[in-house]
């Protein structure tokens, strides 16, 4: 998940701590991620399917994998799912220690023009807009009902490991964010 | 809700139909918002009371209705509360229009150094960082449900109106942050 090139996160798990507890994100929520891993791991591509079918039929979404011209870049969809697949197990496992903080902004270097396309060598708009981060976390957590209840587990575990996603996908976008705000505002 | 000296907002309603897409937002929620108004009208300060517990049971979110020495301002955490109010009964009448969206980026800078404290001449720190604008979404959304329920309507109802307040906060909480933004970033 981390390499030796990522630099350190400004923000120490501390600092991650508080977030957590602001977003009433606590260890019950790390034991429901944790019990969607191994439920998510086999439809992880059927998980893929649906978010990508959701931003492709979005032409604003659909927008930041394309060209400036607006021509969708399969090779870069391509590249992107497999770290999209990764995001899922790594979210899923919900370890946080300060490399798991520092690949979080490096996620969100790579939303931002700071690092967008840098890594696929893509030729693709430069930046994806703030505006719809937070607004995709709704699509995110809503598809994944199905495929969280798909083993069979019980109504009160589900609506519990689909909010503990909820939390961590809002904690991590906030954390993904940071490039975007201005100097000292974070 | 909105007066004659509150800046136009740099976002049309376009702009936010496009936001509200991209968060599954549609003509279901509005009608779940306002399914919502008249059950909570008469729980407002009930509501109020427990989200500002929680603020209160949070140091790092209680240092932002306090002095920067850490002295809670109580004339400040009252005059807030009327605007807090009032924020639920423009969430749940689900009106859209320019003046709506521009009072929106009012609120964002009234959360911000551009804009904390003046509304109130209060003596509190000077700015709420964005690290804790969409975390705060939670405990927001989750509190909400006993309120939802109160008047006995049926669990798909609540569940719904619930979905509609969470979507309708995360795409507030998004225009709120337009000051955090980096210019061009938005």
């Amino acid at each position: 998940m981390t390499n030796n090139k990522i630099p350190r996160a400004p923000l120490s798990v501390d600092d991650l701590g508080r977030i957590a507890a602001s977003a009433l994100f606590g260890e019950p929520d790390v034991r429901y991620l944790r019990m969607s891993a191994p439920i998510l791991e086999p439809q992880i591509d059927a998980v893929l399917d649906t978010w990508y079918g959701f931003v492709a039929s979005q032409p604003q979404l659909a927008a930041y994998f394309s060209t400036p011209g607006g021509e969708l870049l399969p090779d870069y969809l391509a590249a992107v799912r497999v770290r999209f697949g990764q995001w899922i197990r790594d979210t899923a496992a919900a370890n946080y220690d300060q490399g798991w903080l520092d690949y979080q902004l490096e996620i969100g270097r790579r939303h931002h023009r700071v690092g967008k396309n840098r890594t696929d060598g893509a030729k693709s708009v430069d930046h994806i807009h703030f505006r719809y981060l937070f607004a995709l976390t709704v699509p995110i957590v809503h598809t994944l009902r199905p495929f969280l209840a798909a083993n069979g587990a019980s109504v009160e575990d589900v609506d519990a490991m689909q909010q503990a996603w909820l939390k961590s996908v809002l904690i991590q976008v906030t954390l993904w964010s940071h490039p975007y705000i201005r100097e000292g505002d974070f």
